[in-house]
């Protein structure tokens, strides 16, 4: 028998296909996920849960004119095969190939780019009011997960779209599931609604028993409206949603294309805001993945046949250094807790949660209230440690500003993923982090080259007072060289001293600044090395005694140039007389997807790269003085 | 007789005073909040609003281990009068003086430093955790208006602390008005909850009633304990906090103190978050600001008999010209749209409001939808000018980045309050936005120098494509000098040609720039000026050609130094060699309140300042060539 989905090639194909083959198609595409996603990893379990709410939703839409908005985005797979980009499959989330988020400049039918949560209510009303201004009659749809309920952003645009009288359709995918599991009171209002089907039957019936109930005095005369209108509200389950001033449909089975796209045809009935409640499954389908949606929330790739990841890094990384540091400095230091936003797995911070339990809050995906919520405690005598992407801290920028650096606090940033994430691509690179950080009054920013300086560091955050950051990448922890344990307060480590040339590198760029000064060294020159360890406050004796010795400096960083450690450098060199300076980082641009290597060889990040930038500039340097 | 509020001169007097004399004392400390807000200036309606709400909460506190976090802090003014700072409102928002807003390092009674929105019930949590494990129990609070109810960061950190099972008072100060009118479905949902006094006393009544409900069915049956459940929560009217997991109490009069501190008494016994729903008049006491407490928010010196400001600014201030031209380029363009978060009038949107209803937005209390609503809007073809403060646009950073710049979307930023705003001192000043824009990829930077520069920039960035940035300050905007109109994409304006020395400088602070350039000339030196224009993209050319003529260039900005303007055009100037930089600007600290004349002076920034600092560095360096 033919593959129906051979016969999806562009959008709206799907309307073609009788809903009656839909179980089939179904079960195709969950094929063709786990066929490719087994071979380039991706977003697995996510995606498998909305085959069929994806379906439905480009069933009963005109794609070439209606918007569907994907919050976080790593559940829009489906969506992509059923707008022609089946082929691209194959270099999914691989540099130049497909991008594993909706991407406008990847395809016309992703409306918004998306990659951060809770965005996708905020710009489907952006959307929708430009849509009524212009006086045409798209259809807008925000598809959403429960995790991403819990940003407060979500929270900004529901109470604004529940005002706004406009048509727009709010999906909320609700599968109890965001990265960790999901944390806070609407989780568990979510988890209530869940019993509420009996009682959208029994809604006619709750009216008529109502209009029997007897009348005591003036008071209840009053009331007995406003009861009714409670009941109903009740009754609909989405009391929430209601009071923000949605029309709440649901919840109806996100499984099953009956019940999807009947209530998908007569919410286009519903004037006004309206949230749909799906209930779905993450990891539907697969079996693994149902069991242990989390554990196939993104995979590398992996066996289909017994779920097993393919390949297997044996190496630590440094969120495992990370946690590990954490369990033992949390049995030395009572007063020590550790915050997530809902990373608390990814930021190796297990260990610690089933240590200490009462010194963990996970927050859900909440960064604003993690960093808040942290200089709260720190106000109170305690250490929070907030571990955190780069990326996402973003969010908090103001909070870090105004509630924790203003009072001096002394609250930890773990800053994990820091510089280039890999597969996950512009969204999710943590490039801005030393540029938004180190013009904060207060705060001490480290970086270090090594697991064992990571270690170090956070003992020293830790024993410190005010504001720290460390940050350090999604990357192995390995020691490829002997390192000085100790680190100094504000002090630079002078790895290799040297002349003429020296080359100061920010973290585990290291290895690449050592490689570049190895071959540099090879050819008879002699740079200094210098691992800069304090990106704020800088080493400024040992930036001027490198300055004294050597004509030309060079800065390394996995952070744009702008702004970044080498600026901070620059500026001591700068007024130095008779010093070439060039600091090495990512250009003025957004940074595409690809493996750490592949980007740092792109853009000459490298060993190679950085040498032969330093070496044409040395070369420059002796044909003017020749 | 003598008056009540001379005994109270520290923490806890005011349990001294018997419960019979409080409005007595709320009349005299209202008369004190006249006098002296009435020369000083300050936060005077949203004071007068919280007398007889702080009396109680001091009452019914111990304030020696209690914890107040008020949220914003401008509502705090009771507070600090409880707290033995009477002498201090003297030089209330002054330099050097007393803070508008609550501040750890002013007293041991404010518990946590605030000034953005949204923020206390985050901070109060932390607080309350802390105790826990601690094992200490002192009372924590938070004050929040209803105004910051609608900040996502409030949502998330209700989301924790409902289920947080921590003993937690949230007192929800519902004056129906943040700086402008509230916004939004939560607002809705509070007025609606002014009309449920009613219910609350019929409650008992009705529980009775549901007892005599005839069951109908199984259906019913099962159903009938949760519709009593849900007419609970619909009678006590809390039903989003009780949802959320509040214990949810009021709406109570704030103005009664018998009411008052009742509630208060009773709600120590209840074990877990508790949100008390307090209602309170904006301006009470004060009839001027009883009628228009939006006029009496934040206010100058006035006359307190009739309410008249008692001096006058005449000036047009850029926050006029941007809304005059806001209006002119609606009319002319059809497409733009304007948002304000909170801030209409502040930001000079009134017109626009009045005159293009429909494309006018104010979205409360919410940088950060406002930015990925505008997001949305522009991605479908409209163009939204986001007027915002610079301060608060903090809060937005990563939907800058992440929803706008990254899709090289067509939104204006229209950056108000950029540098000192003064008297609102640390939290408020607007000193860090080059330094957290300057890296964003896309972004288009620029900076008047004067009213009629903001208005050609507003004009050429609604004609350019891709986000851009407009910064401008809380000044007035009158010329002091003829101006070149033209505002030439990426081309700084050379104001005067000149050799050896150039100073450029970045927006309004060419007008200290150019005193200190005229000084120079004075002495017989001819400094090149420069009007930098656009801090992104940087006007190479222009910026080569000084090198070329220069030898000491100079950048003047009210940004922080690190990560400004100045830093990147040293980025081009360093490797010139023989050339001395110095970029002026705002050190690694957070600035204080102060008129902004004032805090220049501080700094060095003014024009006396520029020249001092500018001849001390060539005088050195004639020393070392002479």
């Amino acid at each position: 028998m033919d593959k129906l989905l051979d016969s999806i090639n562009k959008a709206n194909d799907i309307k073609k296909i009788p809903v009656k083959d839909f179980p089939r198609l179904a079960k195709e595409i969950r094929g063709f996920l786990l066929e490719n996603i087994s071979k380039t990893g991706g977003h697995l379990a996510s995606n498998l849960g909305v085959v069929e709410l994806t379906m439905a939703l480009h069933y009963t839409m005109d794609l070439e004119k209606d918007k569907i908005v994907w919050d976080v985005g790593h559940q829009a797979y489906i969506h992509k095969i059923l707008t022609g980009r089946k082929e691209g499959f194959k270099n999914l989330r691989q540099l130049d190939g497909l991008s594993g988020f909706p991407k406008p400049s990847e395809s016309k039918y992703d409306s918004f780019a998306t990659g951060h949560s809770s965005t996708s209510i905020s710009a489907a009303l952006g959307m929708a009011i430009a849509r009524d201004l212009k006086g045409s009659n798209e259809r807008i749809v925000a598809v959403i997960g429960d995790g991403s309920m819990t940003g407060g952003l979500a929270y900004e645009a529901l109470n604004n779209a529940g005002r706004s009288n406009t048509n727009i359709l709010v999906v909320l995918n609700d599968n109890q599931m965001s990265i960790s599991n999901n944390v806070g009171a609407v989780s568990r209002h979510l988890n209530d609604l869940r019993t509420a089907q009996a009682y959208l039957n029994a809604k006619a019936g709750v009216h008529k028993v109502l209009d029997k109930i007897p009348v005591i005095g003036m008071t209840l005369d009053k009331t007995i409206e406003k009861i009714k209108d409670g009941i109903k509200f009740f009754l609909v389950s989405g009391i929430m949603f209601e009071e923000l001033g949605f029309n709440y449909v649901g919840p109806v089975n996100g499984h099953n294309f009956d019940e999807l796209i009947d209530v998908l045809n007569n919410i286009k009935k519903i004037n006004g805001p309206v949230l749909l409640h799906v209930r779905t499954k993450k990891g539907k389908g697969y079996r693994f993945a149902e069991q242990l949606p989390w554990d196939y929330h993104g995979v590398g790739s992996f066996n289909i046949k017994n779920g097993c990841p393919t390949s297997k890094n044996k190496k630590t990384s440094f969120s495992k250094v990370f946690g590990d540091t954490m369990v033992s400095l949390g049995r030395e230091n009572k007063k020590l807790v550790a915050i997530s936003a809902a990373m608390t797995s990814g930021t190796g911070l297990d260990d610690f949660q089933l240590t200490f339990p009462k010194r963990f809050f996970d927050v859900g995906i909440a960064e604003q209230h993690a960093v808040t919520f942290a200089a709260g405690i720190a106000a109170s005598g305690f250490i929070p440690v907030f571990a955190v992407y780069s990326t996402f801290l973003q969010r908090a920028y103001d909070e870090i500003i105004t509630d924790v650096a203003m009072q001096n606090l002394h609250v930890i940033f773990a800053i994990d993923r820091a510089g280039i994430v890999g597969a996950d691509g512009e969204t999710h690179q943590g490039i801005f982090d030393i540029s938004y950080l180190s013009g904060i009054p207060n705060l001490t920013i480290m970086a270090p080259r090594s697991g064992k300086e990571l270690k170090n560091m956070l003992s020293k955050a830790v024993a410190m007072d005010g504001p720290v950051a460390i940050r350090y990448p999604r990357s192995d922890a390995e020691e490829e060289w002997n390192i000085n344990e100790e680190v100094e307060y504000g002090k630079a480590e002078i790895v290799e001293d040297g002349c003429e040339i020296a080359v100061l590198s920010c973290g585990t760029m290291f290895r690449y600044a050592k490689g570049a000064v190895d071959k540099l060294k090879e050819e008879g020159y002699s740079p200094a090395l210098v691992n800069i360890r304090f990106i704020k406050p800088l080493d400024i004796e040992a930036v001027n005694y490198i300055c004294e010795k050597c004509e030309y400096i060079f800065t390394v960083e996995d952070n744009i140039v702008a702004g970044g450690f080498g600026s901070c450098i620059e500026s001591v060199v700068c007024r130095k007389n008779g010093i070439e300076f060039k600091a090495f980082g990512f250009p003025d641009k957004f940074i595409e997807q690809g493996t750490r290597e592949q980007l740092f060889k792109r853009y000459g990040l490298d060993s190679e790269g950085l040498y032969n930038s330093i070496k044409s500039i040395l070369e420059k340097g002796k044909e003017q003085n020749g």
